[in-house]
């Protein structure tokens, strides 16, 4: 399973991934999954993947090494992109063109779908963040959900949408991500750490912080157990639900079996 | 979508439903999906539902009027079963036999899957929760993880893994499978109010509290509002991560383009 996460800020972008694959649940293995390229303070292409791991690999080399784009006919790169919505759209046509091929020679069946999170900036261009399906076609991160994520999302979704806003300051939003990532972690085991992080800052053609938080990460851990005891402090002290006086001021019985169970009580 | 939630504690019994259904995004409507049924101070089953609307509806009602069980040959009613096991038993074979009728009768795609949760005692028996699948089998919920979910449950799953615990009182497990909901229904809009509720208190062959929670509802509204409160004041309390004095503390560049994008830094 794969979670990956990028946020785009005010000040700038925050992508983060973790480190988890598995060809079934025996086999599990650590592989990089955010890949930071570009030429530093020249451009910085943040590169998140989820699916299957024999596509995003070889789609992402064959963008950098170079392949032919529709429409222009011409070999592009992803080192001579000249704005980070080009290196979408390429990765997006190495995507379909690796899974397309993998596609025709398999046994029925076996899925090559993958997906990416691709953000960042190429000059002076302020960072942009899209998400890239297996079909080559792409969306944008937007100010009203300053967030994009792949993989498996629902598990830290709700916390991303209480606490993010587009003006959340960077490392707050670093922050709130590894919550994000604490909640998934704890409720599916196919995601864990390592976690690889990257922070782009705007008016920055680099990255400002790239690291990886390894298992047994003191803050990961101080996070953790924050986390776990503010919410059973803030629902101890939530007040009891009132039903139980609601329903004796209007009692009913339980109701009795009758052939058709779904009439209003 | 659905979201159900049974929770089987020390002290009895919480089931819980949305009411909301779709046949597509554009045709919502509200209908219940948990059903109380039993006869009062004798038996009480809580049925809640997810999946098909046709499969569970008719199911459930091939269960209460009565239909020939595997291995026994005989006709067997809901209000007759000696045991709870024995309506999970039963309500998997009505949903196992429904599921089969219609798939036969339908064109290729059409989905009638289903599940359901079945809940609750005969006579003195202990109150028991069971997760009933579309093929008839069915699980028992345990004291380890003293929930069950069917539906939308990722949304709602981390907050139920770290306040819930088997020795959780009655109507606190309520309050915290409420938040549950309410974090559900802030992530996907096809769940929301009204929600239905039960609460069956060991040794009692009824339910303690049946109500439905509408929309608009004081309490829920309140809970609501003190969970995003509660969190965002709790994440602005904890400290700011730490990585980017560690990555000073030993520097790499970003990453230059190279053939091998997967290489550890």
């Amino acid at each position: 399973m794969t979670y990956c996460l990028g946020m785009l800020l005010r000040d700038g972008l925050v992508m983060m991934a973790d480190t988890r694959t598995n060809a079934g649940i025996d086999n599990l293995s650590v592989y990089r999954k955010l890949r930071i390229l570009g030429e530093e303070d020249k451009s910085v292409i943040a590169v998140a993947s989820a699916g299957s791991l024999s596509t995003t690999q070889i789609a992402i080399e064959r963008a950098i090494e170079g392949m032919v784009a529709p429409d222009s006919g011409m070999i592009e790169r992803l080192d001579q992109v000249p704005k980070i919505r080009r290196a979408a759209f390429l990765l997006g046509q190495a995507i379909r063109k690796t899974t397309h091929d993998w596609q025709e020679m398999s046994q029925a069946g076996v899925q090559f779908d993958a997906s990416l999170l691709v953000g960042g900036g190429v000059g002076n261009e302020r960072p942009r963040l899209f998400m890239v399906y297996g079909a080559g076609n792409f969306i944008e991160c937007g100010p009203e959900t300053p967030y994009l994520q792949i993989g498996e999302l629902k598990f830290g979704k709700p916390i991303l949408d209480r606490a993010l806003t587009y003006e959340t300051d960077l490392y707050e939003a670093l922050k709130i991500g590894l919550l994000s990532y604490n909640t998934t972690i704890h409720s599916n085991h196919a995601v864990d750490l390592p976690i690889d992080i990257a922070v782009v800052r705007n008016g920055q053609a680099r990255a400002e912080l790239t690291y990886r938080i390894q298992p047994g990460d003191g803050y990961y851990g101080q996070l953790d157990a924050l986390m776990g005891d503010s919410l059973r402090t803030a629902i101890a002290a939530m007040p009891p639900p009132p039903y139980r006086e609601a329903a004796h001021a209007a009692p009913g019985p339980a109701r009795k079996l009758k052939p058709d169970p779904v009439a209003a009580e």
